[in-house]
């Protein structure tokens, strides 16, 4: 029997922190005694339910997170480009039918993530790194089939997305990161020994790390597991 | 002629990220090629010019900043102990005449800042290891005391803590944190092939080695090179 220790891993698409520590993390599951659960949920109901505000909103917040994001993206090894606009993208646009669609991509799945890991990845690739749209279904389709998703696997897909089913479970996840105490994404939830551990933005896994045992070799372990 | 990078590290002892930021790159200081300048300064002032709310207003960053601040301690190895009323002692009781103090010490002290050094980590450990008051001049002698200074010097500082060349001393640190951009602390500056790159922080230091090519050890490096 092994225990691993679960981690939850409440996400947006939309939000650039989340793209890093979901590779990361995505990385560091199949170096760490971890099973990583991958929670897609929606960012902009975790921002209202807490009253927090979106940090780039400040000027100079904004202007700190700018560079800040592209020197992350360089060390975190991920193909970020931001997009023209980034406030645009990320608030008038924003990522209601991307993140139904991931949700329903996750419900379609049986026996795995491998899926729902990629379409995600397919999507932050768009916003965060091609300045493409993801509101529209052709855009999501586009980004499916990308990922390896058949037409009849795509069509369904997009059509659940608009069911109950699916935006309850969107909004069921999103209530279960506020009650863990979300203010924003993207969010870590170690459960050790009972208790769950919550881990805010992605510049506290070397922290995680200590606190689940497992130990930090920076941001591409793939590569440092090589080295040794 | 060593080519020494220089960081200048914006800090005010209200505030405990400040603290872990501080001890973690005054252990750096000896392993790195850098030249740490401390800057103390004026937080709230910081805060009032760039429009940032402090996060502990907010319930669920409250809470989260809270368990944060323990087991970011536990890991930097930082005698972290919070006092009684957190938001008493940081919005009402405040740190100006703390910081002017610091201010003092600083301006006083010839060839190096380890006397700066050590009353600042001595009002640290006053507020957010032992609970005591830093806003009487008996507590600022208390700290003083205890990091090394004598009664004369004390009260040679004291009296210049309340001069206008030191209130302006403050005010000009403070004022050159926000033209780089500041929003909050700690803010550190590391002067790389003249640019200002700034991080924001206690949790951005192995972003920060990577910057200015140096190698990151862990919270511990002076333990950590002591095992190679």
């Amino acid at each position: 029997i092994s225990f691993k220790k679960v981690i939850e891993l409440f996400y947006n698409v939309v939000s650039p922190y989340s793209w890093f520590g979901f590779e990361i993390m995505c990385r560091y599951k199949n170096v760490w005694n971890i099973d990583l659960k991958l929670c897609p949920a929606f960012i902009a109901g975790v921002m209202q339910a807490s009253g927090n505000k979106p940090p780039g909103l400040l000027p100079n917040k904004y202007k700190y997170m700018s560079k800040d994001l592209e020197r992350s993206a360089e060390y975190y090894d991920v193909p970020f480009n931001p997009p023209a606009d980034p406030l645009d993208v990320m608030f008038r646009k924003g990522s209601l039918p991307a993140m139904r669609f991931v949700t329903a991509v996750q419900e379609k799945e049986k026996g795995g993530d491998k899926l729902v890991e990629q379409v995600s990845r397919e999507l932050w690739r768009r916003i965060w790194g091609e300045d493409k749209d993801i509101t529209e279904p052709a855009s999501l389709a586009e980004a499916a089939k990308k990922a390896g998703m058949s037409d009849e696997e795509i069509k369904d897909a997009l059509e659940m997305a608009t069911s109950d089913k699916i935006k309850n479970k969107l909004k069921g996840s999103t209530q279960r990161a506020v009650e863990y105490g979300a203010f924003g994404f993207p969010l870590l939830v170690c459960h050790v020994n009972g208790n769950p551990e919550l881990f805010f933005g992605s510049d506290r896994l070397e922290l995680l790390a200590h606190c689940i045992g497992e130990k930090w070799l920076g941001p591409r372990p793939d590569r440092a597991a090589a080295k040794l």
